[in-house]
Formats: structure tokens, C-alpha cells, sequence
């Protein structure tokens, strides 16, 4: 068989959590969280299915969910989506952020993404025949480079994609840079995708600077968002894309033919539960607490680490204890020191290397402490 | 905005959806069930919910759910996939079929399809730049036309997609097909994409001709089925491919970045309820007596009915009772007499117009005997 994605690879996530697996090492790679999630989520689920509600859903998703994310996009960054149409419900992120490329990149046109990229972006990009442009974050604070993002720029440009808070560095765009990327674009007819799936984890008293709360962006955006890093079900894969009428409309064009519509008794549950608004409002500080224990704990390693502003993902340089690649890095520790981690390399198209990894910290402080005892004592 | 897809509308089961529910017309167009599936299945995954199973499942699917796909893809066809790496869970068949298309369709290839069409084929198709090329199945069997198909072949063509139990239409492929499209395909590199989501809805004791129990075709298929048709569960959104390790490898790279993954909890309950085969053995008896029923009730309406040998879509003629294209008919039949239909020139390309209209039979009997006395005052 003549492939056509002769060079694609399994995703990272895949290779390591099932290397974690084989090798019972405490699994600090994949991102989702070792913990349980609320019982009323559940049974709120139990019971819409006992009361029947398993059939297909709206194409956009069951009013009531939509309803729920309007009002909450409205709460925290002040703009009021339509409804029935600048609103829709996903199967997870992921499936948000192929369907939206799908959905506005044709062949032959450019993407620029800033490195390091999450792995689904590029391949997606290459799925409908566009090509990638990359513009390196800069380190060690992973802030973007908008003059070189600018001067990447070229007719073909159809879309940006950003990501804040990003995985996997931290890091948080500002609204300074909202401001930057508006100047870039303006006169355009770029459109922006933001991947916003950590919005709820910021740290330290800093605001996520929303895309849908600069309305010059929010014009030209498609905005992704997730429930399962926010209520601790990433294995539900339900998200949501909000955005202007004319963008989403062309959004939905694919999401119908790609997967029609999305789990139904989930979409009731979760749209329960997000009345009460405790239940994102404060993941920030339940996730600011782990992070600071896990950094405390990491203290008594060699390991550097690099600021985390946001996500429950942790970096931390390596250059102290090992001359190995990233890469090399990440399977021997999980190989002989019983953690596993995610080498950040694989987000740079070239393999660039910073000697950089990824600790996902979204995990029980036992958990935690056992990653820890390893690594204090393997060093 | 410079649409990608000027000419996509919006899917015709969405559209006469919200007809039928802003017109409270009964709602046979949409096919799913109106009737409740079993508790066990709610009851299964409100177990594994509360156990923690709500994280993400591997890319591939859980392996309980994979095995009880195996297991039961031997027991009724004889091949036995590999668990590991011939079979992958999806969100839904729809997601599947897509994903499918954009794993092998370059840019420019062509794929065969016969019509008509099921919606979601051609716009997946073209979402990848590929072009559809098309067969019609015979008037009023429809029954593929195999000379034609051949003569449609070049070396553009990298796949043909079948669709048995047909939907919309209700016929089947037999096994003499299958035959007639290997002697087509043997010694290209034609894939094949095989829509089998009504497997277990086939009456009067004919046999499903599934590609899985057809070696040589099953060495270059990909085979496509879902639980929503067959545990009542439409709108959980769970289906799967099975197929040879090459094709299932090139599969998988596209999934991994459209979906990664697919609602953990859900593929347990199935995972689980499927253990009792007689749960899917005994679905064509269930909806022979629904098929029959229906078609007694409609005798009393000028409609003619075509043949139905499987899926839960009966096709009727309307010639004597209006000279209206079918959309029209459909629209009328919707708005002034108050059951919802689905209009069968929307999969056609060219909008070849045989006056007939599709009824979803899957409903209890009181809604199938509300639509047949509306049809009945009507006429
Ligand atoms: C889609 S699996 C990976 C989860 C995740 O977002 C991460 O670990 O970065
Ligand atoms: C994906 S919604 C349509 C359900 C269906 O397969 C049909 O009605 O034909």
C-alpha cells in the first residue's frame, strides 16, 4: 500500500503512556488527571439516559449545553455568542481543531503555528493538503516572536493558530499580545484558531486573555474549548468552538459530514453541571496547589525547572544530569527511573531540542510523591 | 469570507429534523429510534463511571471493546481480526467513514460511489480534494450496475465505497456481488470502503454479505459499523472499523489527530452488554415485525411501496399522488399532512428525482400508526 502519510508516526501521547504502562512507570506524560471526577456528573448522566435521551443530538449540539457555554463565554470574557449559531459542540478538542482546519485551509495554503506545536496541528494541516510556517517561541519563556510571526506572512496565509495557555510550555499570551496579533492580521482575511482548552488553569492571579474577549480577534476567530481538562473527564472527549456566524457556519459545513453529532447524555450532564460555576471558577487554585507542591518536590532533583504560568503541565530542563536527546531522555527515565515524561522536541517540526520535558502534574499527590522518591533517587 | 465549500449545505437529516419539529409533523425522516434502549446499558456505564473510567481510552479503543468486536465479527463472518491492530473504535460511523476517506484520498484521486449516496461520502471525499465519481444502482432494486463500475475505473481510482444493507433504498449486495467487485479491483491497488452499519438489519432470512467474510475483498477494505443502529443509541456516537493491519495502520494516522479517542465509559457498557449475542442476533426479527407492520399500515395510502430487505428505511413511490419533485413533496408531505420524510434526489448528485421519499420505520407502533392515519385523512 502506497501511504500517504509515508512520514506520520503514533502521537507522543500514545507512545508514552503505553510505554508507562509496559514499564509500570509513574505516568507524568499524557495529560489527564489520575483522580476521580464529581458523582453528580454521573448521575446526572445516568439518569438522562434513563430518561431516554440517547438519540442523535442537534448537528450543533443540544441547546442546553450551548446555552450553558454562551453563558459562561459571556460571564468571563464579555462577549455574547448566538446560540443556535456561533456555538458548537465537539468531540473533544482534538476533533474541534481537525474540523476547523479542514474547514478553511485548502491545498496549497499556508498555516502559521508557533513551535512548540501541539501534534495534532500540523498533521491535520497536512491532511488537506496545506503547508505548516513556523515561528519559534522564544526561550525559556515561550512568549512568541510576532515579528517574525509577521514577516511569515504571505498571500497564502489562510489561518494562525494560538494557544494560550499552551501546551505544552505554560506559557500565556497577554493582552498586549492579543494586540500584536490584531495589527498582523487586520486588513487580512487571515483567520485565527485558538486553542483555549486550558483556559480555567491560570496561574498566580493573572487573567486567560480569551480571544473571545478582544473583539477585533473574536471577529475572525474560532475559539476551542474542552470539558474534559476542566472537570477531570478527558475520557468523555466533549469540547466546543465558538465564533462569528459566517466563520462557524463554515466550521459546521465539515463537522457535519466528519462526525454528524456528538455523545447526547453527555452534552445534558455536563451542561448540569456547569450551572454551578464554582466548578471551573476554582480549578486555577486546585490546580496552583499542585503545581506548587510538585515543584516543591522537585526541588530536591537536579532538574531546572521553567516557569509554569498556566495548564498542569510543568517543564524542566535536563542539561544538569544527561548529554541524551530529549527523546532518549524521555524513554530512559521512564525505562530505568520509573517516571515518564514527554520530550518537548517533538513539537519543534526539526527536532529541535532545548533538553527540555514535560511533567504532567494533573495527577493525586501520592502520585506525585512517588515520582519524586524515584527521581531523588536515581539522582 | 471566502468559503471552501460554497455549494454545502446543510445535511437533509438535520434540515427535515427541525422541519418536522417546527412543523409537529410525526418524524420519520431522520433514522433513529424512538423507542428506549435497555437499562443494563445505562446501568453499565453509571458502574464505570463511579469506578474512575473516565479518562482517556488508548487511541485504538479500549481492549474490552475491541475484543467483543473481534470475537463477534469471527463468530458471524469467519475472519478474525487482530485486536492490537485490525480494529479501532470511533465516534460513530460517520467519523469513521471520513476519517477513512481522508486516510487513503489524495488530492485528486477518484472514488467510486454508487447512488444513492449516503450524504456524508462525497463532501468527505472533497474535504480532501479528492472526486466522486458515480454509479447508479438499478431502478426499482437498486441493484449495482458491476459493468458500469468497471468502465468508471482508472488509474486515478484509489477506492470504491459500498454500502450493504443500502441506505437509503433497503437492498442488498449478495454474495454474487461481492464477487463481481473482486474480479473489478484484483490486481489494483483499489481500497475498499465497506458501509455496513445496518449489518444486523436483514429480513426474510437472507444473509448480511459483509466484506469481512469475503478474504480477498477483506484484505483491502476497511469495514465500518456502529452501535447506534443496533442498541438503540443513535446519539452516543460509538462505531468501528476493522481491517487488514496496513490499511488499519494508515487508518489510525489520521484518526489519532481528527478524534485521538472515543467516550471511555460508553465503549465499557457496550463493551459489556455485547456479551449477550442474542442482543444483536435478534434485531432483524425485531424489525421485520416493524417493517411489516408498517408496510400493512401503508397499503391503505395511495403510496407504493418498494422492496425493503434490510436497514429500517422503507422507500415509497408518490407518483399517483403528486407530480411534485421530491424535496417538494417531502416539504409538503411535512408542513400540510404532518409526517416528515426524507426526499431520496439528495443523494444524487445531479439530483436525479425517481419520485420516491424514505420512511424511518424504527419508531413504536402508536407513532408509526399516527403518520399512516395522517397519510390516510390526507389522501
Ligand atoms: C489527546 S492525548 C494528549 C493529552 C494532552 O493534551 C497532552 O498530554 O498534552
Ligand atoms: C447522521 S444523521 C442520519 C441518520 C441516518 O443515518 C439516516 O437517517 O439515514
Amino acid at each position: 500500500i502506497d501511504s500517504r502519510f509515508p512520514a506520520m508516526g503514533t502521537t507522543i501521547f500514545t507512545v508514552m503512556s503505553k510505554l508507562a504502562a509496559d514499564c509500570g512507570a509513574v505516568n507524568l506524560s499524557q495529560g489527564f488527571p489520575d483522580f476521580q471526577a464529581e458523582p453528580a456528573l454521573f448521575d446526572a448522566m445516568h439518569r438522562y439516559m434513563l430518561a431516554g435521551r440517547n438519540q442523535y443530538a442537534p448537528m450543533a449540539g443540544l441547546p442546553e449545553l450551548r446555552q450553558a457555554i454562551v453563558d459562561k463565554v459571556a460571564a468571563l470574557y464579555g462577549t455574547r455568542f448566538d446560540v443556535d449559531r456561533e456555538v458548537t459542540v465537539t468531540a473533544g478538542a482534538t476533533q474541534a481543531i481537525f474540523t476547523a482546519i479542514a474547514a478553511f485551509v485548502r491545498p496549497g495554503d499556508e498555516v502559521i503555528v508557533l513551535e512548540p506545536v501541539y501534534d495534532s496541528y500540523v498533521p491535520a494541516i497536512e491532511t488537506v493538503g496545506g503547508k505548516a510556517v513556523f515561528s519559534r517561541l522564544r526561550f525559556p519563556d515561550y512568549t512568541p516572536d510576532w515579528d517574525e510571526v509577521r514577516s511569515l506572512v504571505t498571500p497564502r496565509t489562510r489561518m494562525i493558530i494560538v494557544n494560550s495557555p499552551h501546551n505544552p510550555t505554560g506559557s500565556l499570551l497577554t493582552a498586549a499580545d492579543l494586540d500584536r496579533l490584531a495589527t498582523i492580521v487586520r486588513g487580512t482575511d487571515i483567520a485565527i484558531l485558538s486553542d483555549e482548552v486550558y483556559e480555567h488553569i491560570v496561574y498566580d492571579g493573572e487573567a486567560h486573555a480569551s480571544l473571545c474577549g478582544h473583539p477585533e480577534l473574536a471577529a475572525r476567530s474560532i475559539v476551542v474549548s474542552s470539558f474534559g481538562k476542566t472537570y477531570h473527564i478527558t475520557g468523555w472527549k466533549i469540547g466546543y468552538v465558538v465564533g462569528p456566524e459566517a466563520l462557524m457556519a463554515e466550521f459546521r459545513k465539515v463537522h457535519q459530514f466528519n462526525v454528524f453529532t456528538v455523545h447526547a447524555p453527555s452534552q445534558l450532564a455536563i451542561a448540569e453541571y456547569m450551572q454551578d460555576a464554582s466548578r471551573h471558577l476554582g480549578l486555577a487554585a486546585f490546580y496552583q496547589e499542585k503545581r506548587d507542591f510538585f515543584r516543591a518536590l522537585m526541588r530536591d532533583t537536579p532538574f531546572e525547572l521553567l516557569p509554569c504560568r498556566g495548564t498542569y503541565f510543568q517543564l524542566a530542563r535536563y542539561g544538569q544530569i544527561s548529554e541524551l536527546p530529549d527523546t532518549d531522555f524521555a524513554q530512559w527515565l521512564t525505562r530505568e527511573v520509573g517516571v515518564a515524561v514527554i520530550p518537548v522536541s517533538v513539537f519543534h517540526a526539526d527536532g529541535h531540542d532545548e533538553k527540555v520535558v514535560r511533567f504532567c502534574f494533573a495527577k493525586r499527590e501520592e502520585t506525585l510523591v512517588a515520582a519524586a522518591e524515584r527521581l531523588r533517587a536515581a539522582f
